[in-house]
Order: structure tokens, then C-alpha cells, then sequence
């Protein structure tokens, strides 16, 4: 099983959030799958858990980024625990490992992980999340909106492919 | 020289802004200095350079928590270079070891410091920098909004004694 | 695929070393491949690479902890690279993510991780590695010795399997 | 005042030790304040705390780089903390911000410590630490031994030194 040549898609949202959040979350999960991608995410419930659970019903593979200090804290559905015990810290590791990130509603670590994707150049597609406006009218690069689930995932490896043809 | 007991006020924003971002910054910085704050920064250029250059005019003590591995990094208004050499995840200690911060204009890794303050609970005061809306009308705690570096200071010293005294 | 049950062996040796080292690693990688285990390391080259190679050839799955800011440096043997972009600190993480580490030969960085692996409970199998003599006689608890890679491996698997049961 | 100049050397320390490894400590913190020195330390007790309550009886300036993420867990004698959240990750950004260190007594976090500071290029200067025997007769450049807090001292100072004069 060669796994490096598959997508690594980062899927962020909030450990606690609506049923409409988690049903996103879950059809995100399961395009993902079916695309043959690995999901990234934090590892815990809510959004991440609801992600995973689609990944896995679709035969995806799954890696939880975990803040805690225990592979116990990862979610039901992640096949290999990252274990960091850096807290928030941790959002920074999950951007710089997924190729292209899709935030779903969210709260504010969320919004880091958008903001420090933004930063280090991981391209973000935004399904129902936050909106921002930055000061002096400086544009936001790097961000797109999707409507679906389905068009989150197509947007997400339309960017990676884009960024690994270098155009 | 008790230095534990002085307010230990974070100054977040970018490392290239306007002349408008740097007389902000460095107005903040001032009124830090004058309060026998330590100020707490990112160490590099711009607001975080200007900020301590005018905390440092005033007598006050400068702390750079850097996202390089040297110290030399750090400009020269800064007393205490700490080398993190972990690059943006080095924005989640800045916003644990400040007791507030004070957002001045900003680009991506501004925006992730104001979303990891309120992840963790460290009060922001915002002086010309993002806004944020938040998907499902959550509503956003811990932000206020000032006017003026003085009130920006002002408030950041008042949410720290609230802080301190429980309130 | 269900992963989560598989074992996670950390390997921890240089990036650059002697072809005995080169030669440990690799029986350590084709023996943690066999076993059905997921290997963990830091993703570059050295025992790195070629303990990933020989869990490959085993038809092993691999993670690189990389402590750089992107995934081109992993190894061509990774399956999985997680991108930390924290120098030396990712150290922390690849023994908090494994749930024995091997140890093999080793300069300062594979020092650190036995230490550290110490530190935080995880336990340590040294095969040709440091060896450490603690101040005041303290004893070195939670390090054993194997004279062979398969040796290690059984010795790992038997340490994370005793740990899983609570003994 | 102007900080930047003076000399940051790091005491690397367990929590808990002996009568004689706080008597060192104490010792250490004194010349590091007569010397107007920073001291750097984990902020934490045992040696930590004893080191840090030397420099302030010697008018010095201490930091301490916490682990946890309250700055409540910080010594008395700190006049800086710095709040990490990230366990014992944070030992990579003390031996960084260092720019000697001094190791005395010390229990597998000591070590990790001296490992990552020869990893990194900081100079460690060992009382009554660990030694280490490296495999394949690998030589152990970088760390010097001291018979004294005194000689541990001036022996880190000589070192920060040569280090600034690129020697």
C-alpha cells in the first residue's frame, strides 16, 4: 500500500457544534474517502470525529493531530493518533500537514487554524465558516467558498493538484 | 528589581504595515513602558519592532518570543530574545504568556494570535485590526474594540486586574 | 482498513551513520513490518530512512515526523509525513506518538529522544545505542537492552502490549 | 535598562533532588547575579527554583519557560514567565534561548536538555550531571565539566563569549 501519493486533506471544526455541522462534516468525510484521500484533522469530537466517521465508512485513511498528551483522547474513527501534548500549538502542525484545508462552522480554533493556514500558504476552502475582514482593506488570498460538501473536497484537490503542477 | 508583579501586556501585529500601523504601534508601546508594563511581542519588524522601541523609550522591559532559532533575529529593542524555533506555532505562546493583548492592524498571523487568545481565554483589545463573524451567530467573548493606543492600553490593564481579582 | 489496533514502534537513530547502523535499522523496519506495525520516525534519512525502507518492503505503514515546514523532506519510504515546522521540539512528539520507541546508534538527537522517552513513559529498547550514567546512582528505569533487531521488535511489542493491560 | 547585552545561561535542573543539588543550584544563581547575568530556567521547582532564588538574592534577572499553561506554576523567584503549554517540548526552546547551559544533579528531563543542547550548538557545562557514552566512539564535543558552581559559571561565560567573538 503506497499511501504517499494520496491527497492529505485537512478537515477543521469545532469539537462541539450543531447537527448541521456535524452532518457536513460527515459528507466531507465520506467524499474524501471515496476520493482515496487521508483525512487530517485534530483528533477529537464534534466536526473532527463526525469528518472521520465519513473517511472510514468510505474506506479512507485517518490521522488525528491530538493536543493532549494521550493516544486515548483521539475520536473512535482515527487510524493513527499523532500525539503532540502542545495544546493549541498543535494547529499550527495541522496546516503545515494537510496540502489544502476545508474549515466547516467552527469556533475560535478554528479561525487559527484558517488564519495560520492562510499564513503558511495551505490553500483554505470554507464551508459555511467564518467570514473576515482584514484591516486597510488588505485582500484575502489563499481562501474560497464552497456551498457543498462535495464542492468543498472537488475544490480541495483542484488546489492541491494545482499546487503540486506548481501553476 | 520585582518584575513578577507588573502586567505582562502582548502587542500583536505584522511585521510589514503602514506608517499609520508603526505610530499606532509604537503609541501603545509608550503607554506600556509608562505603566511599568513588560511587554510581550513576536521580536521581529514592524508593530512588534515600533511597539518595543516605544516601551523601551519609556523604560519599560521587552520580551520577543521568536519563530527562528537565533536570537540575532530580534530587533534591537527587544531585552529578552526567546528562541523558540517553531515558527508560527510559536504564536500560541505569545498569547499564553501575555495576560492581554492588543491586536494593532494585522495580517494572517495576527489573526491567528486574536483567535488563539480567545481560544485560551486571553482578553484581546482590538485597535484597527480584523473583525470576525462567526458562523451560526455565535457570539464572540473576550474582544473589545479601542480607540486610541491609551485606551487600548488602558482596557488591557483594566481586563488584567479584573483577571487577577476574579472578576 | 482498521489501523488503530496496529502496534506504533517508534525507531530513533541519526541521519547520518555507519552501514551497520544503516543495516540494524533496516531488520528493525522488515521485522516491524511483519508484525503488522505502524512505524514512527522522524521522517528524514540515516536509520530514518532505512528502517521506513525495510517497513515497506514489508508492507508496513510509516510516519515521518518531520521537524521542518514541508513534506518534500520526508524520505521516499513515508507514507504519511506530518509537518511540524518545529526543529528539535518535534522530538516530543515522536515519542508521545509511539508506543515503544527502538533506539539504534544515535547522535544528540536520538539522545534527546531516549530522554525524553524516559521522561514522558514511554518505554525504550536499545539496540548498539547510548548508554548513560545518572547522577547520585538514580535508576534508569524503563530502558532495556537488545542484542538483535528482531529482539527489539519482540521486546517492543511486548512492552506495549503490557502497558495495554495495565501491567 | 538595557538587557540585551547581558549573558542568558541556562540551569537545567530536576524538580526534585537532593539537599546538595539545591545547595549547587543556589550557588549557581548567585554568581550567574553577580555577574548580571539572565538566568533561564524551567521556571519549575527543585533546582529551578533554587536557582532562580540565588540570581534574585544576587539582584539578577530570571526567566522561567514553563511547560504547563498558567504562569501560576511558576517559582516565586521568576520574574518572567513564559508560558509554553507545550510539556516537555518546551525543553527544545530552553536550550534555544540559552546561550550556555549549566546542568546540575538532573533526572531524564536534564538530560534531554543536554541532548538537545549539543544537538543545537548551545555549550553545556556539566556539575555532577549525567555522563553519556556515545555508541561507536563517537566523540561528545560541546560540553565541558566544571568542579564547582563557581568554575560552572565562568566557564559558561568564557563559552558565551567565544561564541560571540566567533571563536
Amino acid at each position: 500500500m503506497n499511501l504517499r501519493q494520496r491527497p492529505r486533506i485537512g478537515v477543521m471544526g469545532p469539537g462541539a457544534c450543531t447537527e448541521r455541522g456535524l452532518q457536513l462534516a460527515r459528507e466531507v468525510g465520506l467524499c474524501i474517502g471515496r476520493e482515496g484521500g487521508i483525512l487530517i484533522c485534530g483528533g477529537l469530537g464534534g466536526v473532527m470525529e463526525s469528518a472521520a466517521m465519513g473517511a472510514k465508512e468510505a474506506g479512507g485513511i485517518t490521522v488525528g493531530i491530538l493536543p493532549g498528551d494521550g493516544a486515548a483522547d483521539a475520536n473512535p474513527y482515527i487510524d493513527i493518533p499523532i500525539v503532540t501534548g502542545m495544546g493549541n500549538a498543535r494547529n499550527a502542525i495541522n496546516v503545515l500537514t494537510s496540502q489544502a484545508i476545508i474549515a466547516i462552522h467552527g469556533a475560535y480554533g478554528t479561525l487559527s487554524e484558517i488564519a495560520l493556514a492562510l499564513k503558511c500558504g495551505t490553500p483554505v476552502v470554507a464551508l459555511e465558516t467564518w467570514t473576515m475582514t482584514p484591516p486597510e482593506a488588505m485582500p484575502v488570498r489563499g481562501m474560497t467558498v464552497a456551498a457543498t460538501p462535495r464542492e468543498a473536497v472537488e475544490q480541495a484537490l483542484r488546489l492541491i493538484r494545482a499546487a503540486e503542477s506548481g501553476s
